[in-house]
């Protein structure tokens, strides 16, 4: 393979998606490398010894780890196609504040309304609507948040798409009612191939979750 | 002032604290303005609305929240001088990979252990020297984080060595005599004045832990 790229990854992490859209969007070729979280590879464990945890990106058989990490280091080595993060300084910034502020909260507060009940479940919804209301302002009227194009906020926040109707059947409520920009911009850039092809099945990850849901004891 | 910048602040935070090394590094001048986090000013609220947390540098009447991104800021913008990132793509990635590693792990260890008691305690201290024996290997036989200068890895880490003695008298161990690397690197940065006139008093951080976990119904 002309870059020696390899992808070690699990088929249904948001974390590993992003990668897969910045590649996309690069055009980069690269190897697919499954990992089974439950027993983990040699590979994985020298690769990412610090965490142990996937994506990890090899490149000319150097690992580089953390997803938002690796989406930077991409868009730094192929720097000549469709640039991700904005060059002004303070644009720049801007984009990594968004992009930590998804995974700060976006994770853990989705997370939370699947794997929790009663008051924190509710406390859960509360947060990731204010979240994402934070997140409808940041986007404006704008096409992406990104601006004309897709950029590094867009493809921090997109795998969490993925698990949007999950969210909303346990949940009992409709992000599009209380935040249609989010969905109009999901469904804009579920549009691109880059997104269409890197992102889970909605109905794959719905049965991924159901099973850790009985797993933990839920009905 | 020139270069209109303003640093909102809390004296005792190490997050501040990686601003001022960086903003001394590159010999900015700014406005210091210290907060009081428990009655916070209109201008924090409206320079920082997500989070309303300090550090926040503004700049020509912008803000930049988030420590390690305001770092990442200041040396993008005053370019010029010693360069805190490599522009190495990998090298950058693992910078920080690093800084992340010191968010994610020695904020919380650290806090742990002088917030918590007996078994829980014990956890946090073993993870603690866990992380540094890891930041140990990372540094290596070089003088920084950075290679032969400091960078981005040694303003992430070195706020927290003032409260190296306090954890030590609180957690009843010696960071020297496990992790002698780390003492010697501190050390060393410390002769440097833009460290030495950035990090608060050991002496400081100490009473200040001791009141606040005497608040906490410590002994």
């Amino acid at each position: 393979m002309a870059d020696e790229v390899t992808l070690l990854d699990f088929w249904a992490s948001p974390f590993g998606m992003r990668v897969k859209i910045a590649l996309a969007e690069k055009g980069v070729k690269y190897e697919y490398s499954e990992q089974d979280l439950r027993d983990k590879s040699a590979l994985l464990l020298q690769m990412n010894p610090v965490y142990k945890k996937i994506p990890v990106l090899v490149h000319r058989g150097k690992p580089v780890c953390e997803s938002l990490i690796i989406v930077q280091y991409i868009d730094d080595v192929w720097r000549g196609k469709t640039p991700l993060l904005p060059s002004d300084p303070y644009e720049r910034a801007q984009s990594m504040f968004w992009a930590d502020f998804i995974d700060k909260k976006i994770h853990d507060l989705s997370r939370k309304i699947w794997t929790t009940k009663g008051e924190e479940m509710e406390a859960a919804k509360k947060g990731f609507f204010e979240c994402l209301e934070l997140l409808e302002g940041e986007l404006g009227e704008k096409p992406y948040f990104g601006g004309e194009t897709l950029g590094y906020v867009d493809i921090a926040f997109l795998p969490f798409c993925c698990g949007f109707s999950t969210y909303e059947t346990i949940g009992n409520f409709s992000i599009e009612a209380q935040c249609p920009k989010i969905i109009a911009w999901a469904k804009r850039c579920l549009q691109k191939d880059s997104v269409a092809k890197s992102l889970a099945e909605p109905g794959k990850v719905h049965e991924l979750v159901m099973e850790i849901r009985k797993s933990l004891g839920f009905d």
